[in-house]
């Protein structure tokens, strides 16, 4: 199946291609975004006049941080409700974006005092506009949100086809004062997402020009955004291989990849990216086997080796320093065994095999 | 602006994928399709049992012809009415998918009596599937009904949102039975799409992974579906690109290539496929040194030359008898230039531009 239903306009001048639609939407949005990105990017400034022109009267919301917690969620729903908002705006990376669909659900479906948010609760929502300011985890056009849950300290994620954003406005212009670290760990991440699309059991036919695509994107394009991070052609296509991730994994979901990566994310404070690049190696070993041949005319596609593949992978910067305790893997085997992703795994993956892959980090 | 909202399967059971989400659309379908090609295709033997098992009624109404009218449209909606259904499901090339589309509008809005049906009486519609029998249209992703004028027998089209079907269901195994004439001429159809997409002053730069893998899947499988009509690869990647097709120009619309071709089919009965490739040449020629940029990167990411394409299509039996006197393309002209997917050319059209593509067909 697949099922994109997000409104996207891409490129230079997205905002005010979209700036019609956008105001449908409601009559006050509440402005969901971290402490500085929405400025930064010039996103925030882009929009606020148009949204005085409509007349329009907006909240902000400005508290959400990297990996939000279900905690900073509902103060946001509780937020949104006091300040009368009827449609949101979430402007940033995934962080924001993941918020501000939890907020929404909450808020449409009356869940402010209900401990156990469960998709099966949600029946509604409010509308949604995702901006992106990095090219990574294509929020924008998912219906994923990744919250971490601050009781047990799990990153889990919740999907439900409510959760795609109405609207996703993507401007890689928004993405020119990124630094060389994110620029790279969220590049990883999109990385990711097309190659979880073809790692993914739920793999299909219809995807694999934007994975291809998306890929030779960012092998093409990440060095030159790095040594150039004002190079306006190679974020667009860093951006658009986003974009591409994000409409994959959209169907197919991520795998272990992504499981293997949270507790590090959680326990480390290592970004959500990075923790995908530290496993990539090690996840795609040990699916090969089973998806050769699909691996296989990928690369040949892109007219390079498996060899190659890595060599471009190893020219980034991607190490972290932790330690990883014997305890440490024994104590989160079980949590990356009953995360969502594993439905999606190519083959069933053992206690063992996550053993052997967290041990080889050490 | 990339909005794709239809939720596609794709493939060998396609149907019983979408089983779940076809039975929740409404109570009662009313079939609407051609006199043979739903049940050739095998499609309506699958459908049949899934509404049994349902315990859904359903009424079929199977005039459609080529080329539809408004006509038959009006027929079918009253018809739908009185047998009391309340969704489609569309079984067969274009014409039934279109027409079905103007039938669902027509009852959901309460149109029965109205003579002038124009986009802004449709505030509603009635949920729609659609399933091709041909690789070509596209229609089943596309908010466009291209209905012919009986009065004026204009081929004319409107186009809006509420006409994207609901489901898309392709199964390529429902193509195999068709004969090689509708094989090319439809395979021609979705190649004049996706090129299109790029001739297109809505061009983008999301569509263009799908449009070069679609033009790519009709150049190495047209010939293979031809020789070899069982060949279930080969179908698989025609309806691919037909599909990848219908995606591109629901965002870029058709453009003077199918406004030349309109007049080609109404009154020389020639297919609408053919039609598109008659004039395919020349238009290209005509808008290239406008598009240059465009087309060349289309060509070397084909590793083609411009010569080779057009060798290529130069091996299909592509030509129709039809004496185009000067008396029908001076009356034709005006319509030409009337039609909607003027609005898309890359540069102004004039009168002159298209009495001379007209007259070097002769
Ligand atoms: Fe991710
Ligand atoms: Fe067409």
């Amino acid at each position: 199946m697949l099922y994109s239903p997000s409104r996207i306009f891409f490129g230079e001048n997205a905002l005010t291609k979209a700036e019609l639609y956008l105001i449908r939407l409601g009559t006050k949005p509440l402005i969901v975004t971290g402490k500085s990105s929405a400025k930064l990017s010039g996103a925030l400034d882009e929009l606020i006049p148009i949204l005085k022109k409509a007349e329009q009267d907006y909240a902000i919301f400005d508290r959400v941080q990297e990996n939000p917690s279900w905690d900073i969620v509902r103060e946001g729903a509780r937020f949104l409700k006091d300040a009368q908002c009827n449609y949101l705006i979430a402007i940033g990376g995934g962080s924001p974006i993941d918020a501000a669909k939890a907020m929404a659900l909450i808020t449409a479906n009356n869940l402010f005092e209900e401990e156990n948010l469960t998709p099966d609760k949600f029946s509604q929502t409010l509308p949604l506009v995702a901006i992106p300011t990095t090219a990574g985890t294509g929020s924008e056009v998912t219906q994923y949100s990744v919250l971490t849950d601050t009781s047990t300290g799990i990153k889990a994620g919740f999907g439900t086809e409510l959760a795609f954003p109405t609207l996703a406005i993507c401007n890689p212009r928004y993405t020119l004062s990124l630094n060389a670290t994110i620029t790279l760990h969220t590049a990883i991440d999109a990385f990711s997402h097309l190659l979880e699309g073809i790692f993914s059991n739920k793999r299909q036919l219809l995807l694999y020009p934007l994975i291809q695509a998306g890929i030779e994107a960012i092998m093409k394009n990440l060095e030159i955004a790095l040594n150039s991070p004002n190079n306006l052609q190679a974020r667009t296509k860093l951006m658009q291989a986003a974009l591409y991730g994000g409409i994959t994994i959209a169907q197919t979901g991520t795998t272990l990849q992504h499981s293997l990566g949270y507790p590090l994310t959680t326990h480390f404070g290592i970004s959500h990216g990075l923790s995908n690049a530290i496993v990539l190696r090690q996840v795609m070993e040990f699916y090969y086997p089973y998806i050769k041949e699909e691996l296989d005319i990928l690369f040949s596609n892109l007219d390079i080796t498996r060899e190659d593949f890595e060599n471009w992978l190893d020219r980034f910067p991607l190490k972290a320093e932790f330690d990883l305790s014997e305890e440490f893997i024994e104590s989160h085997i079980a949590e990356v065994l009953a995360s969502r992703n594993m439905a999606n795994t190519p083959i069933k993956v053992k206690e063992e095999d996550i053993r052997k892959i967290y041990k080889s980090l050490k």
